[in-house]
């Protein structure tokens, strides 16, 4: 392949996206400059949050283009090097974008090694594994035989944190959106009980499944999932604030859950939020952890895989209709 | 006096609370039995929580009696004693209630000393001054130069919150009800600044006196004020949760606050329930670190006096309508 095979934004969506909102081009390879490299996209993986950047009007400066290459988190492999610090075969993470080939200052791209699947740097080593890590160790501080439930719980970042929550001696329940999931957080994933927030008795289903309370509650939601587990949390119980997923897609977020800051307080519960860029100094420690978890067996991080560049849209089509479990990434090449 | 003066609870109130809901009546000077002490009535303290327990119907099994003598807890001496533990003249701090003598069982009674005025053991020394200093310093975590904003200031916790909070060295601003008690918090606690949230402009005024954002929101109210102060949170700022004034006097509390986790997750906020009975075996260090500030006038603690075991009832309805700062209590005997 002599050729750069590129997926532009073809179109802003008026209402849900679709694939036609994407086209596929070819462009000539570009060459590195002073400083940069050239690097052969991998695996991308594909984020839930990105869809945001193709909302409002581009009649605003700064709303979102068309004709450009949608942007994007993957794993590449240097070609050719214009740098002192990065040799070709080096494997790096790096703002690819939807595309075969890119090039960039080599200054500031993480280096990355060969001793595990590259896939797992978008996933269980990525930010959402480092962030899985952080807010369950860290924010919510488990101990042995704690009860950690999980909103959003076959997200990227919910299945890391029953997978560390059970490594750390925990039990486990997930919540998510249907039975199907639920079943395979269970097998898959190896939560120890899991449930489906559309279901008609979803309040007595979780007061049942906890029925000795909650210690930590990993937040990915808001909303009346967080009420409804605000109620079921125990005397010095921590909720980890990780996420407000119940509120990205609205203008008009709804009230808080009611009994805050009561509850907190007749319960001496904590309630903490965190951003994972905050412990930047100790990715390195981290990923380190998790990649003996990985290698040992210990921990299977899931990565929902397509095939092939030109099914990067599809992949993300599906991933909106809250078809994954995982991590969503598209193999471009091995 | 050879009798025992008692303010009874005449009749339950209907609406407000008043002078006439109490009767004062005499009766013989109990007798210590076995194990007892008797107890002469030095000062006691009324608190605004006591109104709660003339509230329901009486018709209700376990609802508030009348022709009972008022409960509360005050500084008594012993005056006879049938234990080893305690000797005639000892200080305790006990169940006394609006009386002039108690008979208590010595075991359990809290032996204080006389070295600072006793009634200080009612306040800065008491259930309120703990709850202020583990509150601030245990779950608020201040560091010199924070900005410590605090709900009904000029309540028996509140006032001391500030205090403590200015020998910690930082920046201290009050929320309460007048403008004149505004004056108080800065003239006799030492607030900083102090604001009224009945002010027309009360948001307006909150951002522009902490214009450098709050890093300790010590919260005794929750409700609306909650919610204004959570906007003016610093990165990496701490809520302590002590108390929910906003939400006693109602069947229906509001909705909490907006931005309720989406605030705690972008500014990395910890908000954080405790309760004063979990650090118990610390109170004695707590009450001896007090004592000291006490002394060398580091802290000059509010005792909002009334004199007089007549005035008890007096003292009780002008607290709830808001006269008081500090911690109110009535002299009995000196």
């Amino acid at each position: 392949m002599a050729e750069n095979r590129q997926v532009l934004i073809d179109s802003l969506p008026e209402d849900k996206l679709s694939e036609s909102n994407y086209r596929l081009e070819t462009t000539p390879i570009p060459e590195p400059g002073k400083d940069e490299v050239l690097c052969r996209t991998l695996v991308i993986t594909v984020a839930a949050g990105s869809r945001a950047g193709l909302q409002g009007s581009a009649s605003y400066a700064g709303g979102p283009n068309v004709n450009v290459v949608m942007g994007g988190t993957g794993v590449a492999r240097v070609e050719k090097s214009n740098s002192a610090i990065l040799s070709p075969g080096d494997l790096v993470v790096c703002g690819t974008g939807w595309q075969d080939y890119s090039v960039h200052n080599a200054d500031g791209l993480l280096k990355i090694s060969d001793d595990v699947d590259p896939a797992h740097y978008l996933g269980a080593l990525g930010t959402n594994g480092l962030t899985a890590y952080f807010g369950l160790l860290d924010v919510g501080e488990p101990n042995e035989g704690n009860t950690v439930l999980v909103s959003a719980a076959a997200g990227s970042v919910g299945h890391m944190v029953g997978q560390i929550a059970n490594i750390k001696g925990c039990q486990t329940v997930g919540i998510t959106s249907t039975p199907e999931k639920c079943q395979q957080l269970k097998a898959k994933v190896g939560f120890d009980a899991a449930l489906s927030y559309r279901s008609e008795d979803f309040r007595g289903e979780l007061k049942d499944t906890c029925a000795n309370g909650v210690d930590i509650y990993f937040d990915n939601t808001g909303g009346d999932i967080l009420g409804m587990a605000l109620r079921r949390m125990n005397v010095h119980s921590r909720i980890v604030c990780c996420g407000v997923v119940s509120q990205y897609d609205t203008s008009n977020p709804g009230a808080a859950p009611t009994g805050i800051p009561g509850l907190l307080v007749n319960k001496r519960i904590r309630m903490e939020g965190f951003l994972i860029f905050d412990y930047a100094s100790q990715f390195e420690t981290a990923r380190e952890e998790i990649k003996g978890w990985i290698k040992s067996g210990t921990l299977t991080p899931l990565n929902d895989e397509f095939d092939g560049l030109d099914k990067a849209p599809a992949a993300f089509v599906d991933l909106l209709a809250g078809g994954n479990i995982g991590t969503r990434i598209v193999r471009i090449e091995d």
